[in-house]
């Protein structure tokens, strides 16, 4: 169990067990975290980032944990080999990450009356449904997302003498800044593995009192991401960042 | 598209986005951050820093993303040819960001009703409208800003082995202290073109519900800030910091 | 008073002074910080466990502070010659802590009226009380601790050049990101010292008002850590981490 | 204008000016930042701190900012010279950075009806006043910051590669630790120029509506973070952390 495919599996598991987790400590009945607010989402869904990072790569990763840095990397590189086997094993890893959540979190469920509040935990819902707009939201949010982490590790910027793990630090960074920022209308899926693997998972799983796993949004987080992405990838190639 | 002058011109834009993004999440009718409060406002605004610097730097730009930044380096350098061309790209990097916090924040612009609010999310206004004493706030932040900023980069501190990738983090860090510490009279603008270039988008862009921009005041985010930078640059000459 | 013993002894000291004192701060009547919530909690774990690090390896220690990472490191190593002194100078250190804690807050025992939160300043206690799915939690979130924290010292990751301090400073953000989305449903311990040894300082000090120490949950947070450090060490071995 | 004097003037101006900044924002009346809480109040101080260290570092200061420390640093190296032109540099720095907070807030003052808060913004006081309690308090906070903050420079872990730039930034975490978890009795003076120097600056200064400034409490954290400073360097040198 070592190296870049099951670094993408360790490492979004991670991501999901600690980002899914913020949102279970905040939402959740009686959970001591209850109701304390954006700060603590964004920061933990950033300390996530981090965490998922460091373990991917402790593992012989590459760290990507999201499909849509995985196609980013993908065209800006040219080379799309990495593309079926990262994403597929970034989307068990999510799944993972949601059920570790749903076991950390087990006397909480049923004590949760609202259905939507279990799903959140889970999966992103937009704060006023208007498809495409939600869609354009994490269309330029993502584009956002690697547009700057690519300048990141980008040779002006890392390139001038960068220290080992202040690049995963920084990531982590932007994600919280991300979060802080722009999250607002959609709570910022910006990764179709981060939402459809939880999904799944909140699906199948038997969680106390649950809902409906809201199918009729399931495909913004993942189609807008995917393209947001690409077109990330083409703005860092035309900008000199990648 | 790449170089210094592009580098003014998207770092500003990111800069924008993500900062005036976080005053949109705490502000609008239903974001999903509405009503997270100072630190929010003030982390967002922190990591909007370190992500346009470090946008910037990735596509060869130096990163003052600040008229007030660029006349005190101007001073300092004895060099003004930068000072035209990087306020230009500025303004115009501001203004887009404004405008792309519009679009992320599409649905929740008519459901708020306050035209200040909406306005706040742009541009800065006073808690309490002196303009003498706003002017003198913006001043004095100002050269706080320039001096601890210039010192981050002085031959005392930066040469004694700052790693690169810290200079732009603490740049981050010090706009989260100023915000916290200073930014409670005025909000903060300490950048002509974060004020300006916002307040043009306010004022020309179809949102749903906008009142007036509050030109009486748009003077004073921009002229103080200009002066505080001119002054911050003689204290720096003054005291070894550049 | 230097070496690794004493360094175990003054760095948990320093962990649970802190690491307590945030709680006492948040939970004790009168107190600055009362009521201003799990933000403060976690930040002020996660900077207690920066500050613990920090002073253990001062005073030419190797910073465990905890039983579970000290069972880790003897499973990975191979070595288990320092698990009875470490483990016996951590209670030490942590007992000693929460008395710090008892006479730094002195004139707030009195009046807070709950016995319970006065208990909460020194050991845990899970939101919901069922104690097997309390120890499930403590000993999944543990072989998290475990994994992701020796990730940080691994060849893969810390190998590739991480500069000497941003080891303990990722510890600390681990134990922030830890607090953050896995705390809600029992504390998280995650260390038995951290919770045995303040929980004896509880029972023995004359602490003004105050009750029982709640002995019947005192071995999850003692046992439940304890196998968690274990697994997390086998992961860690399998996954090539450590 | 240069030289370690001069560092450790302008170091604690910029100190006081962003740390009774914050307390400003916190606490007077219409602030943007009115009634933000313990986490901005502590995240202030603590950027404060890194700023004042960056500001003294950059105009060639050693950045001690504290009496106490420069009491400890004397203690520890055998040499007193420094301690009375630094501790008087450091009080008319922390006298006009208190004066700062009052010009950058002056429009505030008159609607804040308080004079407690208004007193607050300057200097300390106990939650609850106990003056042989508030000591202890004082005396023992002041020695975890001189014993935790000489270990940051201490051979065994500086020594150990810190690169230029993170000492001043964990003297930064060490206080905004300090100042979460204990805080709570007495507001962490721990330092007998930040709180004389702009009490000093209470009394003097035309503040709109202000009433006493305490000088029942005044000598409270004069002389047990002096008293802390010096117990904390004699605990530095028995046990080899400098």
């Amino acid at each position: 169990m070592h190296g870049p495919i099951f670094g993408e599996f360790l490492g979004t598991l991670v991501l999901i067990m600690l980002g899914d987790g913020v949102v279970a400590n905040v939402l959740l009945k009686g959970s001591k975290g209850e109701n304390s607010g954006w700060i603590v989402i964004t920061t933990g869904w950033g300390l996530a980032v981090l965490a998922g990072i460091i373990t991917s790569v402790g593992v012989g990763g590459v760290a990507h944990l999201n499909p849509a840095v995985t196609l980013a990397a993908a065209v800006t590189g040219g080379d799309f080999s990495n593309v079926v086997p990262f994403i597929a094993a970034q989307m068990v890893g999510a799944f993972c990450g949601g059920a570790l959540v749903w076991l950390i979190y087990l006397p909480h469920w049923a004590g949760t009356e609202s259905q939507g509040l279990k799903l959140a935990v889970f999966c992103t819902g937009p704060a006023i449904r208007n498809i495409p707009s939600n869609a354009l939201t994490e269309f330029l949010v993502t584009i956002a997302l690697v547009v700057i982490g690519f300048a990141i590790g980008s040779k002006g910027f890392a390139g001038a003498g960068l220290p080992g793990g202040l690049g995963p630090y920084f990531w982590g960074m932007l994600v919280w800044g991300i979060g802080l920022s722009l999250g607002g209308p959609t709570g910022y899926a910006i990764n179709p593995a981060r939402d459809l693997g939880p999904r799944i998972a909140h699906a199948v799983l038997p969680i106390a009192g649950k809902g409906d796993s809201d199918w009729g949004y399931a495909l913004v987080p993942v189609l807008a991401p995917a393209a947001g992405g690409i077109v990330g990838a083409l703005i860092c190639k035309a900008t000199g960042i990648a």
